[in-house]
């Protein structure tokens, strides 16, 4: 036996010692006999996944670029519906849409002044990742950029962010008809954001490019000898403006299928108006290092080997872009294990496919992790464990054009999903290291903090909660699950458009190969998951919330931490607004969905402590209502110029960060206290339908209460 | 006229008004009328220092190269010694001392793996700047390494701080044996902290590079386009442990003059035993960029274009260093305009003269506003102006090398200095930008404020007071006037052997070129002050101060802010200690001698508005009592360690950071309770000595207010 080996065993006793106390306890939802047939039935799930088929699931999805709508990525799309066939699930089918993928067909940077010279956009190839030097990889662009041609002298605008603009406004920098040259990454925000930013101000381009300082050689060892971004190394990316409304930009609100109406590409609110195109530093660095004019500003200058100056010129650029502008094919992949006793009550779960290129980590990372889900689901099904509720695996496509197939399938079934799913659990890039990261709303903390409890932390063998809930209050943070929701992903249309309680998972570490040539098979073997233990484990994790949720008596949404949360959130806008709105009905809402939600989760312990759970038809209804609770915080008019984005609670920012009670915020950020007012009370009636919700879902405990009262009355 | 003359005109206009507020108030220490009269006398010195003489000095001063030692710095002394007398300043006179000052032989760093290269320690030179290539400039070192060779892989340790160790060692590095290679400058410590910490951990040898993050690129334009350090750049600089003693390291705590002992080098506690040199980041580069092993933690990355690594290794290197090791004659200059009423109490006013080479800022600017003052000062004797006190201008030497002169002449006249000295005025170098910056012990916070209050600001005109006050405000400080003294120039032997009140002054502003080459007449006319405006507004100031003290009818020294200061240290101390220290009873004393303070405070104004002063006696007992509270704070046997520094409130930490209540502090932070009970004791036994030392200075007047009222009741 090898050290090494003796030593996971060893670790593997610890973990067992530490994590037993766990299995006695109720699991959030289950009675006392349903925790323990779950907890046999996770035993059989957590034998399943493995590292290996997850390293050869990885091994697959990587052998090639997978652009959405390329013929690779239909491949792949039939290649998933035939493994889970195989793997049992049932009713699975492949959903096309046909919507707005532009390619390129030209992609030109030349630096004209001071010397005359094209930037090189192909990324250099290095023998010990023999994926990297693949003729096949097309040109690095930035989706949905226009076309046309600039020639101007070039003005570096740091991130890119109003803040910047208005930096270089009191430099006396004219950024109009000028080239913007603006870095990807500090402070993020996101490039779509960047693009709109710089089309407001009439700047003639955008050249968005990865400084080494952000994730390059000023971070760590750069590829292929480490994780970080070597020198010519591109992140590609879309530009829509998605925060506005994602999905076809053509289809806005509503389905692309067959026979869809399209609105002209003119009136498409999230299609940019400027030329955009990104560089790798290698490439920037020339450009860079010919701008003169002032200093840059404090916290501006980046990781090249030279003092930055804003410009503008001498250094001058001549940019031309052709993108097709087709309209292409896409498609979700759909699979189901019908519910034994719920049917009509959804878990879904979902991971897009589609990469930039190779896309190791985002997203066939997510992708391994999915497949080894389905395979273990389709054997627990095999094996007689059919959920009460119906399980939806999903392989959603074009995430990284506008979040386009899962946004399109959510507006096809939009009513059928609001009338059944009860949670949505995403899976973007799985892994990309070591570090357990999840989001969710806050009804769903509990399921989360629960599962995370009773499964080992791979690299350390101690409980993954114990292990991530110290990482993360390490880094300041209050509770280790985020709920402060942004966009970015495939959640985005069941929380915003339909009101779904959704949770998003991830392992992360150092990873500066983000959407470039680089997120290879080898850079993941080598540094992102060597062991690809980290894969299964996210399968594992992913597959008992589901699960749990599947085969809860009781949904396991607990609204008193949403409550709490959206108290915070009051108190702070209410801060920001300096009192000048009144938060006080508000606030005494969501006190009052305090108080409601204590008084539910009192009456649903009580009875799956003893096991006195209302009659099935009861349980069903309960079990409605205490899924719709969050589509009450949803308002049908939407926020402010974002008519799409439906919930009161969460939005994303336009930099795709989180945003918390969007109209309110974003009314006292512009001093506009009349709207702050009127959006106050649209939260303040939305909380009031969710009290009224929670309160519902209390009564069918209550008339329990009676009835069994009525009935021990009776007997007497 | 033109536009620059006509604004500056009007700027001088609303300036007036601005402090025109100001001058009918009394001056701290004045009566109303000495109020009027001190204005006048100022009036006058305002009117005589000037840019274009400071510019002339300037130049004269940054001609030659200037080592302390050197002929160059002989020639320079006598030269002053000229222009001293000229002025008219009294007994002028230049005092000798001979003390260690070693100057190289040989200083060769050669790259011996991966590829044998001699690093090359000639900065380059600049056509701007014929300076810049002057041949006689020596080799770059740093003063009191010891002599030797060593052949070693190089490790990278960041700081060269014990915490950059520590991080090592968790990394399973060894040190021991091998080179490091440290960085200058952040966080700032002092070189020779760096050379003693890596002597204490067996290192073979210390390189110190500057990294241009910095003090190169990564903060702004390097020279000669702008005032940050160029590639080729060194930083020289001493590395003697005076933090444990000052001065001649062979006549610790006594003068080097004719005739003194001497210990043997091997007995020196202030003598490194570590081989010691100083790179450019251009050849440093080449050491960086060939180690491996793991990444650099968090923080330890510079500005050079890779990823850093910590070695040990491949990066072998060979370092020969040979010091002559001469006992060398330095000269103090030393000049002074005898007091009409009070010839024995003094206010001395020093500045050191040595530099490095040029030392455009480093030292020369002080030099040139020290010059400016004498002619200001002397001037002002010719016109009938003899101050009350005895005001005393000295020209330090060896500064660089262990603030030598300034240490051996307080040791040679300490008695005479304890007795007489009521303050001492440093300015090192006294401009490098337009930031005005004033430390001082917290007596003359005062002092030094009204005088800003009165001066412009030479770069907008509003009142000094005001951009200074809300500069630093803006960098979170709680007042203008920096109160926790550390070390690194002249005012160390006054302030911590001595007891005497210091004081601080400088105009600082972005500076890479400290101790280089580049710290020349070209810089400073370019960068540093182009107009000289800051050099003669700093004689102005240096001037108002020493004036104010020297002519005061009651010393200007307040201690409410003192022993608000204290109470504020020990209030830190005693939650670092987390209260296993008992501080009530130094408290105690901190209060008594706040109202003490307050009581005495109350009685010299109200003294001075009525004009009803003590006898002239009794108010030189006064004002000898009030210059003698500093020294109450000391105490013979000095801190802990350190028997030289006896300050118990001050001392410079070895980084040469400033270190409030030294000896409570230290023990604090060894967890040595009994020990900081016992300075505790010692502490509390100062602040004792000076309450009483306050009441007794107020006693003057009581006894005063108890006669006036015996004649009182005598006439009725």
């Amino acid at each position: 036996m090898k050290l090494g080996l003796k030593r996971a065993g060893w670790l593997g006793v610890v973990a067992l010692g530490a994590l037993g106390a766990q299995k006695e306890e109720r699991i959030p939802g289950f009675t006392r006999a349903g925790s323990r047939a779950q907890r046999e039935l996770e035993a059989k799930l957590r034998s399943i996944p493995s590292p290996e088929m997850a390293e050869r699931h990885l091994r697959f999805f990587t052998g090639e670029p997978h652009l959405a709508g390329s013929d690779r990525d239909r491949e792949m799309a039939e290649y998933i519906r035939g493994q889970w066939k195989e793997y049992g699930l049932e009713e699975v089918r492949l959903l096309e849409y046909r919507v707005l993928l532009p390619y390129p067909e030209e992609v030109s940077v030349r630096l004209m002044e001071p010397y005359e010279s094209e930037l090189n956009l192909r990324e250099e190839g290095y023998p010990e990742d023999q994926d990297s030097y693949d003729s096949s990889v097309g040109l690095p662009y930035n989706a949905y950029s226009a076309s046309g041609q600039a020639d101007a002298q070039v003005v570096y605008v740091n991130s890119g962010n109003p803040e910047d603009y208005q930096q270089l406004e009191q430099l006396g920098i004219d950024v109009r008809g000028k080239i913007a040259l603006v870095r990807y990454s500090v402070p993020y925000s996101y490039r779509g954001f960047k693009a709109l930013t710089a089309q407001q101000r009439s700047v003639a381009a955008l050249l968005i490019y990865s400084d080494p300082a952000d994730d390059g050689y000023g971070k760590g060892e750069t590829y292929p000898r480490g994780p970080w971004g070597p020198e010519s190394h591109i992140q590609r990316g879309g530009i829509p403006y998605d925060f506005l409304v994602p999905g076809d930009p053509l289809t806005p609100g509503w389905a692309s299928v067959e026979g869809a109406r399209r609105i002209p590409a003119s009136e498409a609110s999230s299609l940019p108006k400027i030329l955009c195109a990104p560089l790798s530093y290698r490439e920037a660095r020339k450009i860079l290092e010919n701008l003169s004019g002032p200093v840059v500003p404090e916290g501006w200058q980046g990781g090249l080997p030279f003092t930055y100056h804003v410009g503008p010129g001498p250094a001058r650029v001549r940019i031309r872009l052709r993108m097709d502008d087709q309209i292409r094919p896409i498609w979700v992949v759909e699979g189901r294990i019908r519910g034994s006793e719920e049917p009509d009550q959804w878990v879904i779960v979902g991971n897009h496919r589609d990469a930039w290129i190779y896309g190791a980590v985002d997203p066939s990372s997510g992708t391994a992790s999915l497949m080894e889900l389905a395979r273990a689901l389709g054997s627990l099904l095999r094996q007689g464990h059919r959920p009460r509720r119906t399980l939806i695996l999903a392989s959603w496509d074009a995430e990284e054009f506008t979040l386009t197939g899962s946004t399109e399938w959510g507006e096809q079934f939009a009513d059928e999903v609001r009338a059944k799913a009860v949670a949505y659990l995403n899976v973007d890039s799985s892994t990309s290291g070591p570090n357990f990261e999840a989001s969710a709303v806050p009804s769903l903390n509990d399921l989360i903090e629960s599962v995370t409890r009773e499964v080992p932390d791979p690299g350390t063998g101690r409980p993954l909660h114990q292990v991530w809930s110290k990482r993360t209050a390490g880094e300041g943070k209050a509770a280790p699950v985020e709920n402060r929701l942004g966009s970015g992903s495939d959640y985005t249309v069941f929380l915003n458009f339909l009101g779904i309680p959704i949770a998003d998972l991830s392992f992360e570490g150092p990873y500066g190969v983000y959407h470039s040539i680089y997120d290879s098979f080898h850079w993941m073997s080598r540094f992102g998951d060597p062991g690809f233990r980290y894969h299964s484990t996210l399968s594992v994790l992913w597959g008992m919330m589901a699960l749990r949720v599947a085969n809860a008596s009781v949904l396991p949404l607990n609204f008193e931490a949403y409550a709490r949360q959206v108290t915070v959130y009051l108190r702070e806008v209410e801060k920001e607004a300096a009192r000048k709105v009144d938060l006080r009905a508000s606030l005494a809402q969501a006190s009052r969905w305090l108080e409601a939600s204590r008084a539910l989760n009192r009456r649903v312990r009580a009875a799956l402590d003893r096991d006195a759970l209302p009659a099935p038809d009861r349980l069903r209804q309960l079990n409605q209502a205490l899924a719709a609770v969050e589509q009450r915080l949803l308002d049908e008019k939407g926020i402010p110029g974002r008519p799409w984005y439906r919930h009161l609670i969460y939005a994303p920012r336009y930099t795709y960060a989180a945003e918390v009670l969007p109209g309110i915020t974003e009314a006292v950020e512009k001093r506009d206290w009349e709207q702050a007012q009127e959006e106050t009370l649209r939260v303040e009636e939305a909380l009031r339908r969710a009290v009224e919700q929670v309160e519902t879902a209390s009564s069918f405990f209550a008339a329990q209460a009676r009835r069994k009262q009525r009935l021990s009355l009776r007997e007497r």
